[in-house]
């Protein structure tokens, strides 16, 4: 557990000691984000809005990739992990943010699609067949149920048409055909098959109350024809229909009020992708307003209030899903901030990541737009955007005796940029209007280098929200719909959401010379006898 | 000066120390080798055939790409040498080799085309306009004369024939349109335009003795039609029609054997094209010999004797100017080792370059063949064959986050292998037998790794001469054939040349997986848009 920012540490009646962050405000609320290694929670004051608490904790057995807990190996491309790490988390959590404090509501972001398979009253199969892998929570990176998304891909459908005609083996048909597939023992034993953030909501409330936002994103789910049908056989009776986002799925269980110590009865919100939840927080609430996460991937949202067809080569797309009422059209890029880990990681220079860093973005810097020949395709971890094909890798093209290790990461960051360029083309491409691209995760918040880089290949203003901790204010945004604090998304942005802006307006004249290069980028992309060979070196 | 080996030195009757390195036999040959920034001489035992002392002098002037001896300042592009020095180079190594000796023959291999404007007595036009770049020699590397290739090549001409439809700007028509264009001054002063090596033996001979080597490889002379004619307006005039490789350009001048302390009359040979000296040996006079020369850069050399229509993209072939009654088809990689060079610059690791050779070349080893998923394309300098492109750059493609700088390392190694490949197949394509490939130059010596993978990827047996200085001593076998101490190239190799050659075999089963990645290299190398790309990086 860390604790990141306690006010007064007070003694409890208990003699434990007791973390009272404010003493400020009636009533609270509390959101929380779950990760792939760890939860986080913040505390918000309902009426002035301040955050005044948050606290992370790592899961107990973080991500398997290698083994299970009794040391069972795993191939190549699992990734697993335990339910019960999560309700440890939320109890340490809501604990130490909420014991002895009035909370009003509870939101949760959680990884998607992390589905798990339980018995009908909850239990995870994990806890009954601990040997069997697909017992577990098939974390979002679990990579190995692609073949089953190819061949449902194969088949095709009607309801792929909101995902590009293409499903991802990450996503929860795949996995749940794996698991029927590959163990009918842990399949017949089955009785719910659920998003770990639904799943953690059931455990908070009693109730088994999905999400709109993973059914939608996540399962194809649609309020006309609700889920696929015979896509996996006997997967229909194992999922439940989803609530709306904003949806209370009913109140924290007097069992869950008890061990925290939290009072009063606070309305839980159904969960929400961790990749959306942010919105509200960052004040993405509007048609026309375009949010993108940058770490070490990056996905792009983008709320438009008119129905459009589905640009060719974006990712997805669902009706109020993400924010009520607006059509959230979502794509992403497989690599973002971790090619340039890559390459400091290939090529080390001082021995200290950091320092390399600094260096590689300074050097950078000091080279005007356009200088150098290099132009590279940023598929180290397959291309999402357009092609959808994991197996595309990466390339670099250019190279003479006077190229530099600068000239290369300088390269790197570019193709990141132009990765992004080609979503926001894409995205605008069936006339949804982009007024604002507003920005946040790690790059955006740490890397003024290469956010003026992407300013100036977008070629339009980049608002990068001063806000700690977004996502998890996100959710606190959520509860505070649910609990009914806040009438609407708007007002929750309004009252808790980011205040202060930083703007990165791109450098006069400059586009145009990006312009040239992106254009080879493009055209390098387009070239399906390169996407060939990329294909003959992968097999 | 630098004395590589002397065997015994005494006092001269002049009290200045002079080297005697044998005193066996009853005359001596020299060899010289005109490389870039120095020559180097050998001095051979007629008798015996042994090599018993060497010597190497560098030009006082080096290789000039900024300025003039003045200090005027050079464009990019430009490299020139002062012809002086080459005369100051002659006289030390003659004088060091041979003083007291009874030297029967001199040979030369000379860079080319390094020409220079002269007048009718041989003075360098340098000598009288000093201030004037286009007054020195125009060395081999020389590049700001592509522009006149260009020209002269968009006319076209059945001159072009023999060199693939397209004249390099490195050759001595575009460097004469060069100077005729951009200093008349120069030109209207130039009496005689010819390669250093030319003028080199006319200093030591008082004979303009032009050599068939230089004038059919550089500057388009054939038997039957002589030079091509109104290319160059006023260069046919400034030319002299050549001499077979192998004749005797004349007797060592009295006056050099004054200064240089020769005994007897050598006879000296006419020069020869540095890349090409080196065949007598290395043993390579018969048709079906493939001599490849491995340094920063490659050239391969086959001798045929049968005419076969030029293969498209091999550079140029002539009869009877390399090794006598052969064709010699003659083509090059603008990269070779100075490729892997680049990495460990770019990349440094332990700040030691011949420490990251050696643990680059270590690690390359332990990996299978045909592991990892990268594929380069060797186009750093641009490519030669079968493009003649300089324009072209490097590629490198199929990264992923698992790549290292030993997979790059590897690729790169890999795909100047390829790019030899590519030549010994067009080679082969228009039906030339290739019955031994013999190699030489710094990487063949020094690089193990390198020369099984090449083995392994030609699917042939690389024989090695174990054998130092090859250029010079191949320069010492013309001398012998123009002096009559020989019968011919044959002969002077069997007294002369190698004759303990290392044998790399390849590894059985290898080549199958090596041809698999050689197909993606040709595949990707005929990708005319990824040509394009490159064209519009580059400009």
């Amino acid at each position: 557990m860390k604790i990141d920012k306690i006010v007064e540490p007070i003694e409890s009646e208990s003699g434990m000691r007791k973390m009272v962050m404010s003493t400020a405000g009636d009533g609270y609320l509390i959101g929380l984000d779950f990760g792939s290694e760890s939860a986080r929670g913040v505390l918000l004051e309902a009426e002035s809005g301040r955050v005044v608490g948050s606290l992370t904790h790592d899961y107990q057995h973080g991500v398997m990739s290698a083994s299970l807990p009794g040391g069972e190996a795993l191939t190549r491309g699992w990734a697993l992990q335990v339910a019960t790490d999560y309700t440890e988390a939320a109890e340490v959590i809501l604990a130490g943010l909420g014991r002895g404090r009035r909370v009003l509501g509870i939101g949760l972001g959680f990884t998607a699609s992390s589905p798990l398979p339980c018995k009908a009253d909850g239990t995870p199969l994990s806890t009954i067949l601990p040997r069997n892998p697909h017992a577990y929570v098939k974390l979002w990176k679990h990579q190995a149920a692609q073949p089953w998304a190819n061949r449902i891909n194969a088949r095709g459908g009607d309801y792929l048409a909101n995902c590009g005609g293409k499903l991802s083996g990450e996503w929860l048909l795949a996995k749940a055909a794996q698991i029927a597939d590959e163990s009918p023992e842990v399949w017949n034993e089955t009785e719910r098959f659920i998003e770990a953030g639904d799943w953690l909501v059931w455990q908070l409330t009693g109730h088994e109350a999905r999400s709109e936002s993973f059914a939608t994103y996540k399962a194809h789910f649609s309020r006309e024809r609700g889920y696929p049908q015979d896509v996996v056989a006997g997967l229909a009776e194992r999922l439940a229909d989803p609530l709306p986002v904003g949806s209370s799925a009913g109140l924290l269980r007097p069992v869950w009020c008890a061990k925290t110590g939290i009072l009063g009865e606070p309305a839980v919100a159904v969960a929400i992708i961790d990749s959306h939840v942010a919105m509200p927080a960052l004040g993405v609430v509007d048609s026309g307003s375009l949010m993108g996460a940058l770490g070490t991937s990056a996905v792009f949202l983008l709320l438009d209030k008119t129905a459009r067809p589905l640009p060719r080569g974006i990712e997805g797309t669902a009706y109020s899903a993400a924010i009520p009422d607006a059509w959230c059209y979502e794509a992403g890029q497989a690599s973002f901030g971790d090619l340039l880990a890559w390459f400091i990681n290939a090529f080390p220079r001082s021995g200290n990541v950091k320092d390399d860093f600094a260096y590689y973005d300074r050097a950078a810097a000091l080279r005007s737009p356009g200088a150098g020949n290099l132009l590279a395709l940023d598929w180290w971890n397959g291309c999402r955007v357009p092609f959808g094909d994991s197996t595309l890798s990466g390339l670099l093209v250019g190279m003479n005796m006077r190229t530099t290790a600068v000239d290369i990461y300088r390269a790197l960051m570019e193709s990141i940029c132009f990765g992004a360029r080609t979503i926001v083309d894409l995205l605008a491409s069936s006339g949804s209007p982009i007024e604002r691209v507003v920005l946040t995760g790690g790059l955006a918040q740490k890397n003024d280098v290469l956010m003026q880089m992407l300013a100036d290949i977008l070629g339009c203003a980049l608002e990068i929200p001063r806000l700690t901790h977004p996502t998890a204010i996100g959710a606190a945004i959520h509860g505070a719909v649910a609990a009914g604090v806040v009438s609407d998304y708007s007002d929750g942005a309004g009252r808790f959401g980011a205040t202060d802006y930083r703007i990165v307006e791109p450098t006069t004249g400059v586009f145009p010379i990006y312009d040239e290069r992106y254009r080879r980028y493009r055209e390098m992309s387009d070239n399906s006898s390169v996407r060939n060979v990329m294909h003959a070196l992968n097999k």
